[in-house]
């Protein structure tokens, strides 16, 4: 199933992406009573595994259509990981974001060369700005997760960590719009035959949760959580592989995120984001079934504003 | 000039310690016009080179006096290391701290396995606490910085950083006892024939800088300076070392220390304490002289508390 496929892919985007490296840490292995290894995505280009999708989205484009450029809805990685894979490819990435965004946000995205077009702060809003431009532009629209370029690009992340570690009993990543979800699930699929693959997810964003247990995309009257990278739901290139295949989503409390934060950046002081979090917070809060397993958790993302820490 | 002494010194550590990875940001790299290689420190056990020194300081003890056990006094890194160095190798490690140490510093020393002995928070009283260890338990005093074994033990991070990149044109340490400086400096004038060796110094605990000027020890009669590792002294068996073979010290402002703090935070997605980050402020201040160089900088350690961060 699609394994041939996933290695193009792989090595497709490789001149543009960073291996990233696995870490261990024996004080987190000895607190979880198992092994765990890290895929730092944090420290892919940009700051998160987005970039490895978005670069497939836009290497698979025409010439003719890589020249009238791309156009995106997104305030977080995906808006920075478009600007910087469209730049790597010299194709102009059109941003639309939020007026009322972080000017920091914007200021990343800008860094990395993409062109903002800001819009009111509503969903509506930003599909009619998108629509707008690529009507406008002729730019292709890529979606930050619901796209099976950019799920497979995601999934290479899961290749890399299984080509290190072949024997892995679990792999853990957050849930949020499904897209590293699902490309891990395919990755786990064609590249391993025992592991299974788990999403954390917080309780306070619990869509892909009870879409799971209702059968159908479900979405969030309120996504107040600190894991800022998970509030979008699924869609329907990724749902159906994730609802196929996952062996469960185990949901977590935000003291819950907040610890397995802290408990990273102190003891393995490398910086994530609360969105990678959630995935280590579940492994610990099933520790006991956890055992003496094998774990890779995929850290999503490194891109934290520094002036406003849950610590 | 004690080569074969540091190779001895690196063999005989390295079942205790990790080789440390060396990290590169092409972000940085552009910002400093320079090629800049980061040696981890932080990553290192416990958080911090000191595990190199302590640990050679350890294991040159006779089985008689391992069995006696080892002193010191220190509130920082120091303490940490000897702790963890000596339950490495099952040996007694009695930590004497000033009575008014935060709880967290003391809770590392006994998660490490170190037995704290309080003091009154003065320089008088702690050595007068230490003798009184000393006399009582026949515990071998190690001294933080001012040793030949833990001068040569700190030395070994330069020596695996050169290693990696025989061709650097300079190595930044930050200087506050002297030890990682003097170490770092034997190891470049040992492996390196053309490596100059600079170190930064927060300008609110100056005394190497004036050390250096005046041409003997010099002390700081204030040192309310961010970077808490810097704040001791130099000794007599560090000074000489550093008087002769160094090409110069670097002095820097607190916001320097904490914009280069940021900086690492930010762009490479890693944990570092404020004294780590002066060393790469001193190469931020000084990136037009630097233009085009190779230069390694030493990234001492990683332990800072995250409920209190500069930004």
């Amino acid at each position: 199933m699609n394994k041939q496929r996933l290695l193009e892919v792989h090595e497709r985007i490789k001149p543009y992406i960073h291996r990233t490296p696995v870490l261990t840490s024996q004080l987190l292995n000895n607190l979880c009573n198992a092994e765990v290894f890290f895929k730092c995505e944090n420290f892919q280009k940009m700051g998160a595994f987005k970039m490895r999708g978005a670069t497939n989205a836009i290497l698979n484009l025409s010439e003719a259509k890589k020249s009238k450029g791309v156009v995106t809805h997104s305030s977080g990685n995906f808006a920075q990981a478009l600007s910087l894979a469209a730049k790597s490819v010299g194709v102009k990435a059109y941003i639309v974001m939020p007026e009322n965004v972080p000017q920091v946000k914007k200021e990343a995205v800008k860094f990395y060369g993409g062109i903002i077009i800001e819009c009111a702060a509503n969903a509506m809003a930003r599909e009619v700005e998108a629509a707008k431009i690529q009507k406008e532009t002729g730019a292709t629209f890529i979606h930050p997760s619901n796209d099976d370029n950019v799920i497979y690009g995601q999934g290479t992340a899961a290749i890399e960590l299984i080509e290190n570690y072949p024997d892995l009993d679990y792999i853990f990543t957050p849930v949020g719009g499904g897209g590293l979800l699902a490309g891990t699930i395919l990755a786990v699929n064609n590249f391993s035959n025992k592991c299974k693959v788990i999403a954390g997810e917080p309780m306070k964003a619990d869509d892909a949760y009870r879409s799971l247990m209702s059968g159908k995309i479900e979405n969030n009257d309120n996504t107040n959580t600190i894991a800022d990278g998970l509030r979008t739901q699924l869609g329907d290139r990724n749902f159906p592989i994730i609802k196929k295949y996952i062996d469960r989503i185990i949901r977590v409390e935000e003291d819950e995120i907040i610890n397995a934060m802290k408990f990273i950046w102190q003891y393995m002081k490398i910086i994530i984001e609360p969105s990678s979090a959630v995935a280590f917070a579940a492994v610990l809060s099933h520790k006991e079934v956890l055992k003496n397993k094998k774990i890779g958790v995929i850290l999503s993302g490194g891109n934290v504003d520094l002036s406003n820490l849950p610590f």
